[in-house]
Order: structure tokens, then C-alpha cells, then sequence
């Protein structure tokens, strides 16, 4: 089969064999989202090599275990944890100390025909989903699981920092809680997206007129200055969730979150249940977020192009 | 009367008039401890210019609004809000943006015979509690001060890192929430103190073989390295409660904290009713952190005394 794959710090479409791991689901892919984290794979984030990619909808081909999923359209749960210790047992296998992480950890990922996971793993997609709408189930995930960590109420005080697709996202399902919510970008061809929804946009060179008035500010745009301006922009006692993952080591105002006591919470994955009923709602325009689509075949060409300033969402289709 | 000032990065002890504000309470101070952060004011911390200290306790000479309060023994809160905002009305002045801090922001502090405060700000003091213990009040209220932000079970898992006199308070405060916490430092003098209550300590060197276990990790010691150990020991989705201002611009792990979804929790006051009550029940050797007293014609001895390696709280006796 065909799997966009990095080695080394370089990324080719090969032909490798079927994967195959004991006791797992196979799955034939049908679509892939290109995120941030593949293209940090190649600047050498994990130590990852391997075929990459771990946002993805597709149907199970094989599963020994639970023979009813065969023919079933499914996303899947990236984290695979060891199912013995006593996170696992808990039922929370994505902070795992043994676990893989698909196309990131140890773990063949899904810009392939095929990849393999667990059976609890997978969650079947309701036939009102389309393909492109599921391949966002992980990063609607991602994005909604902010609510997991941090109490959304109606009235809380919400700005979003990125415009980026993980920013834009973040804000459409945040709004799902609050109507108090901004999102600050320095694209505005990108924030008409979240304007288009209903969602109050700054651009980020008068964010600073805002004041430290909120409640929460999510920082997804990834930089040590979108950092520096959650700093600005929430009150003493809030709360600042760290969406993105940073390059290299930042520097942080370390005093400040003391004197101010600010609470900084780090937040990667979320629940796909959730994000799937989201997705059913058609509440959040995912497809509006869609830049481009390639063929497995040009994955080298879709890596590029999802590497290019203002672009948002590159998909794969592997058929 | 006799004040410990800072001017510029000097501190001389100076004869200045009675301290003077209009509704406020005249308080002649007994005994003043000397923190960390009145050391950190000569280094420029907070471009403070005055009489620095903010551990007190004294006596209400004059009360023009609350009379009962004359003779009365008291410790007193920092902070002093604008009375006005939305913070004040809701009654914690500790983060409202106009507040003075008594030493620190805006308001001569207690290295001196006498200070002011509103009578809001004051709380009286139980015969119990001795005035060495008393001058505590406002380093445990912070130390507690945790408990309010941070939920701490009997199961709850804590380590605090910093064996000087913030980490031993800490440690001993929060001992009354759990049993199951060790102090981490260097000095094995000053971790006895902890041992002396039942506390595990642990030496520096021996931290890293802990392991990532712990539910909640209380950064003591105001050092870059201190905050790399409180992430190498704190589980995943775990908490590292920040507790120490730091000098400069730190850099930090942040892509750890999101990978992890680790929550930091910056913290500096608590309430010092909570406070006296801990005093009052006498489990908590305070007077084991007393290293010296000085009368406060000697501040500059004792500002000296203070800033050598391995002193604790070192006091001022104002008569």
C-alpha cells in the first residue's frame, strides 16, 4: 500500500506492506487531515519516523475481536495506552506512560491506505457525518476537550489567540458555550471565517486595547508572543489554556502568574463522543476550514502546500 | 520614629514621622519578620521606594472608625483595595489593579514603630497566640493559601520543593490536608525541621528517583531548576502550584505542560483567619524557622542576617 512516511527529516510516499499488530483493527482509510504536528514531525518534534498523519475517518476491514465493526465507517482515538496500569484501567489511556500515539508515538499513523488500532479505539460515525466532516473529530476533540479541564458557562469571558485552523476551532466550539468569546489573529481573511459564526474578531495589533478582562484565553497560536499576550489579556485569577505546543524552550513571565495568580492549564486531546455530536449538530462549519485536497499520491505536494502561509486544513484522499 | 527603608537599592534605618491616612487605623507594630521579598526590594523587585516589611504584628493605637479596635492586638492584611471595583465589592482587594501592599506597592511597610492600614485590612489576634507566632500569620495565610486554590484530599499526593522557610511553612500547612507529602531541598538542617513534624524529606539529589507521582507539586524555591523538578515530578494532568516569585525571565518546558496537560497554579496571598486558626492549634512549629531576632535599630544587621545562606526567619523586635 502507498504511506506517507518520514525518516530522518524527509517525507516521501512510499509502497510498504499492510500493517499488522496483534489482537487490532484493520482499516482502510478513506481521508486524512494534514495537522501542525505532522509538519513539526519533519523538523524532528517526537523523533518521530514512520508513516505519519493521525486525524482521519475510514472503514474497518478487520476486527477479530468485535466482528460487528467490519463495514463500519469510524474515527479513532489516537492514544494506545498499555491496558494494564492504572490509567488504562481508569478508562484514560492518553496519558499512559507505555502508550503510542498514532503517526506521533511509536505507531504507524494514517496518511496510508491502511493503519491499525485497537477496537476500543474506534468510534463508528453516524451516516450524517461526511467523510471530510469526520476527519475533524480529532481536532474537534482537541478543541472541545478545553471544556473537560476548564468550566465554560454561559457568561464566562472567552478570547481565543491564532487564527490558525486549531484557533479557529477552538473558538467555534467554545462559542457552543459562551456567546462571550473573541478570537485575536493577524489574518483577516481567516477570522471572517469565525466572524461568519457569530464570533466577535480582533486583530492582534489592537488586542492589547482589550485589557485583562478575561475570564479564559486559550493560546493556540503556538509562539512565545501569543504567550505574552494571554499574559495581557486575562484577569488576575484566571485561567490561560495552553492549546499549541511550543518550539525549543520559551521564556514565560513567571512572577507575573504568581502575583497575579493565573492558572495555566496545559490541553491536548478530548473525548471523540462529544465531538462527534458536535459534528452532527452542523453547528461548525469544519468545511469552511478545508484549504485544499490531494490524492495520497501527491502527498509530498500536500505537505507543501499545507506548510504555506494562510493556508488552513489540507486533506488527503486515499482513493 | 524608626523606619527600615529602601531608597534606590539602600536600606538605612531612618528617623521619619508617625505614618498619617486619612480613614485609616494607626497601628504600633511589636515584632516584624523579614521575607525573602523584602530582600528582593533592595535588587530592584518591584521599584519600591520606603519603609519595606509586610509580617507583623502590633497594636491598634488609633481606629477613628472602629474605636473597639484601640488596644487590641492585631495582624493585618496587605492588600489594600480601592474600596470601589468589581474585586473590592466582592470583597478580595488582594488582586484589585489600584491596591497599595503594605512594603511593597504604594504603601510604607512594618520595619517600624508604627503603620497605618484600614481597619478592614486588621484581625485580632487570640491571647494563645504568641507575637513570635503571630508574625507568621501572613506566611502561612500564603502558605494555606494553597488549600484555597488547590483541592488537597488525605490521598492527595504532595511533594514541595524549597527546604527554606516558604517551603517548610508550605509543607507543615499543608500537612494538616494529607499526610502523604515530602519536603525536597538541600540543606539538611532545615529539612529536619520538617522531619522533627512527621514530614518525609528527601535531598535534592535523591528527587529525580521519585518519579512522576505526585498529584500536586509546590514550587518553593524561586529557581529555574526548581520549576524543571516540580515537572519531572508531577503526574500527568497532575497540578505544580508556583509559590515563589522569580527573578528575570525564566524559560520553561511548555510543550511538556500541554503534552502532559499538566496545570500551573500561580499563588501568593491567602485569607489569615485560616491562618490563625493553625496558629492557635499549635501544630505548627513556627518558632522552630526563628534563626535571629534583632531590635530594629539593627535592621540593617538583620537585613544582613537574613540574606545569609541556610538563615530562616530571622525577626524584628520594634521595642
Amino acid at each position: 500500500m502507498k504511506a506517507l512516511r518520514s525518516k530522518e527529516g524527509v517525507f516521501s510516499v512510499e509502497n510498504v506492506s499492510l500493517p499488522e499488530r496483534a489482537d487490532e483493527a484493520l482499516v482502510r482509510v478513506l481521508a486524512s487531515g494534514i495537522c501542525n504536528t505532522d509538519l513539526e514531525i519533519v523538523r524532528g518534534y517526537a523523533g518521530f519516523s514512520g508513516t505519519i498523519g493521525h486525524e482521519f475517518v475510514g472503514v474497518v476491514e478487520r476486527a477479530d475481536d468485535e466482528p460487528e465493526l467490519v463495514g463500519k465507517r469510524v474515527v479513532g482515538e489516537i492514544n494506545a495506552g498499555c491496558g494494564r496500569c492504572g490509567l488504562c484501567r481508569r478508562g484514560d489511556p492518553r496519558h499512559c506512560p507505555e502508550r503510542t500515539v498514532l503517526g506521533i508515538v511509536g505507531r504507524d499513523g494514517c496518511h496510508a491506505e491502511f493503519l491499525t488500532l485497537p477496537v476500543r479505539n474506534l468510534i463508528e460515525v453516524p451516516s450524517t457525518i461526511t467523510d471530510n466532516e469526520a476527519v475533524f473529530a480529532e481536532p474537534l476533540a482537541a478543541a472541545f476537550g478545553i471544556t473537560e479541564q476548564v468550566e465554560i458557562a454561559p457568561e464566562t469571558r472567552v478570547a481565543v489567540i491564532g487564527d490558525g485552523k486549531l484557533g479557529l476551532l477552538c473558538a467555534m466550539a467554545l462559542a457552543e458555550k459562551t456567546r462571550d468569546i473573541c478570537v485575536i489573529g493577524r489574518h483577516r481573511n481567516k477570522l471572517s471565517i469565525a466572524e461568519d459564526v457569530g464570533i466577535e474578531c480582533v486583530t492582534a495589533d489592537r488586542a492589547a486595547s482589550l485589557g485583562r478582562v478575561f475570564d479564559v484565553v486559550v493560546e493556540a497560536s503556538g509562539s512565545e508572543s501569543g504567550f505574552a499576550s494571554a499574559v495581557d489579556l486575562v484577569k488576575p485569577r484566571g485561567k490561560i489554556v495552553l492549546k499549541s505546543t511550543f518550539h525549543g524552550t520559551p521564556t514565560w513571565p513567571a512572577s507575573r502568574i504568581v502575583v497575579d495568580e493565573i492558572t495555566i492549564v496545559g490541553s491536548r486531546c478530548g473525548r471523540f463522543g462529544p465531538a462527534l455530536d458536535l459534528l452532527a449538530a452542523k453547528n461548525i462549519p469544519v468545511q469552511r476550514l478545508i484549504s485544499d485536497e490531494f490524492s495520497l499520491a501527491d502527498g509530498l505536494a500536500a505537505m507543501n502546500r499545507a506548510g504555506e502561509k494562510g493556508v488552513l486544513k489540507v486533506l488527503l484522499r486515499m482513493t
